[in-house]
């Protein structure tokens, strides 16, 4: 009795093919030209955040608003319950629902499901699998599209990607600086891994700059040289953030929270503590090749970026969040459109 | 200076005459046919809930906007405070505002207004008047619409109706079993009074089965026999759930909480706990005839149903849910739409 | 790299020069007449809620709903995160980010902010600068608009207005009394003074009332008999609220919270009990002339006023909560509809 799960899920920016990819990036352009469709009229899209959001809640709901459509905004907590992921169990715990019954119903009310996932935030080698993600995708009959999870961010990459066409044109072989900063409530790495992979599909020549234990994944980091090797990409590890930054094109800055200490809260303050010379400022900047900078926001001023930097003439970060609503209204119209 | 209250409220099924429930269950086809209609743009209802929903809460929004209408969703705590009932009283409690008020001033900036009241949970006696929907029904000068109040669940009840016609063709004579299961966060019996009503108002054969200590509302019990009698129903009561079953061509699966424990947690937890043998499983379902499994969710699986039994091919949980969405959408159409 | 901020707000009523606010008043008299409109098709605006809001939310996001528009609820602690909006700054602190990065970037999804600030609570000096509505209008590249502010609430303000209007026709010349009215938990004096400076505005003669303790921001009512002098209306104080309604056209009740004791509970507490007599009744009301009652909700009833003048023949109550309806739309219609 159960339909096949659905097989345009967006869980990764992998999932989108070259073509497809391009297709989203060219509508986004037409789009913030001024481009006005009403096309998803009827349609609507349920958010479920079991995290907080205000980017992307905010500009997914006026993209689909936009386009005539309709969000269904729904957090964990005052909206609904905790879920069941395990197969097979007797459920006789505190959840009162399964995921595949909430992913089944769900989908035969809106067009797709767009999720922020929990994090447990005690073991990467759990949290990794995405499960909270993925399990949604296994069940939902309509697309699932991800609003980022402990891996991914695809529509925070989608908005990257146009950001920095817009900025470079061809990006092709151009340098990209990804340096960490400070953050005393770093989020996890998903937007740097997502970056990481669309510039070395794209073929950008990128460096990565972070302190000692901060490493991002070790599959994400494999997958991202076979990538490049197949792109013309490459990625290279450069300890002193000046290494990473001289001669680049973008600096792309970003706090992320350490895997090594993943879920020992202590040991995770201690490492931030002991973090010294990473603010991006204009003498770092200066090292650069006319370097824009870029930032996927919120930003911690000052202590990540200075004033200086984030308000000057080389900054992209508004840019960069504007282009989400571009973007999504892109990849939303591609994805819920009525055929013929 | 105050308007007449609304007549056209829905507190319960009865609420609906037979030609306007006809009415309902015919649009709700058409639309789940395909037809599509915008005659609601401009029209809103608010959503209060002052209880958590997720089924409810995006079917009912979902529904207003592909008839091209608005919900607007507020949740008490978050959106809005806890509000006075009594009459004449000198309001210096916490409450800072009465019902009345409330409910006057909504009905001036919405269309209809969908209740989920909250229910004190302290004394049935209480809780089984009602009051939570009806002083709103009582106030409001647009209809009110119950989403689940401690007696009574009309809009699960009109799913329901079209699930059964669905699978069944004709219902009156065909027989159901509403078996009771095991939760560890059971809800009232507001979903079973209203499928009890709706089957013998249609002239089904009920068998109802449940632990001792179980028993329905005495009044809802002595109008299901009343409504019975007139329409050609009959319920039966069987200690042992297999007698129930028992050449049924639908098992009705649901848990409820022990009224008579009410308000009780120690004794309701101990209940519970001396519960056993109402999982609803292959062997059961077999001693009925070819029957049906229907289950309103959220359900625990394998403690209520069993997996095999609701993934089987004769399970109408995801279509019931469905059906949700398609009676909201008729139901709607009906209350709302402009006369001429 | 960033825009100027708009020059459109609406932080306080003065903001709209005469002209434009009889412009929001004639558009309000041709909705409630029946005049529909939808050319506010694709636009949103974003609504955050640092407090609580059932009123203003609902009529809000109907008002934008009726004309073809859409709001994006935000609520803070759920939706969003604590802002900081000191400059220049290092953010070490527990706000992940600044209030010009959340306007900027807000103000690229929506097409006008409206605000309902937090208030710190703890001393009326630093509240009365209404940082938490200036920091954002500094910073938007779109409308502000302040839903209720420490020091205004324009919205009621023009409901109010309109309800005057329609009660009074000329309102110059004509006769309102303010009276404080007690409350366990009253808000702060926005209201009021916003109802004070538009009476004066448009030439009433306004006798204030409230007991020792209680008076009104001081730099407000230095701006009221400025305002009143220009205009030709009059400002009285009267220390019994018999002599202040004695003749009026309309009484204005109230609660307000006293700024003498602002962020200290236990001397507001005392302050509070210590208040008798100021309960608006029918004994009082017959002090007038032919007197009306207004009041903003939400009312304590029997405690500010009784049942019997709430419900009686000549209380606006629900004439001035349905005119924020009209009123709004009136409004948003003039700031957001497209030029030409």
């Amino acid at each position: 009795m159960t339909s096949p799960p659905h097989r345009g899920h967006l869980v990764r920016l992998a999932d989108l093919p070259d073509e497809r990819l391009e297709d989203v990036l060219e509508l986004a352009r037409r789009y913030r030209a001024g481009a006005r469709r009403r096309e998803l009229e009827g349609r609507s899209v349920g958010l479920l955040f079991f995290r907080q959001s205000l980017r992307t809640r905010t500009s997914f709901e006026v993209a689909l608003n936009q386009l005539g459509g309709h969000a269904v905004q729904l957090s964990v907590g005052s909206d609904f319950w905790e879920l069941e992921s395990r197969a097979g169990g007797v459920m006789d715990g505190t959840a009162p629902e399964h995921v595949r019954d909430a992913a089944a119903v769900l989908s035969s009310y809106v067009d797709a499901l767009a999720i922020r996932p929990a994090q447990r935030g005690q073991s990467w080698d759990v949290d990794r699998r995405d499960e909270g993600i993925r399990t949604w995708a296994e069940h939902s009959t309509v697309p699932v599209i991800n609003m980022e999870s402990a891996l991914w961010h695809p529509l925070q990459g989608l908005a990257d990607l146009m950001t920095l066409r817009d900025s470079l044109g061809e990006v092709r072989g151009r340098e990209l600086a990804i340096v960490w900063t400070p953050s005393p409530n770093a989020q996890g790495p998903a937007v740097v891994h997502t970056v990481l992979h669309a510039a070395l599909r794209t073929g950008m020549r990128v460096r990565l700059s972070h302190p000692a234990g901060y490493d991002l994944d070790q599959g994400v980091l494999d997958d991202a040289r076979t990538l490049g090797a197949a792109r013309g990409g490459t990625l290279e590890f450069m300890r002193d953030p000046k290494d990473a930054v001289a001669g680049a094109h973008v600096v792309y800055a970003r706090s992320w929270s350490s895997l090594s200490s993943y879920g020992q809260p202590t040991l995770a303050a201690t490492r931030v503590a002991s973090t010294r010379g990473w603010l991006v400022d204009e003498a770092l900047m200066r090292l650069g090749n006319e370097a824009r900078l870029m930032h996927p926001m919120p930003v911690r001023r000052n202590l990540e970026v200075t004033d200086e930097v984030l308000d000057g003439p080389r900054s992209l970060i508004y840019a960069q969040a504007e282009n989400r609503l571009h973007t999504q209204k892109g990849l939303l119209t591609l994805l819920l459109r009525e055929p013929g």
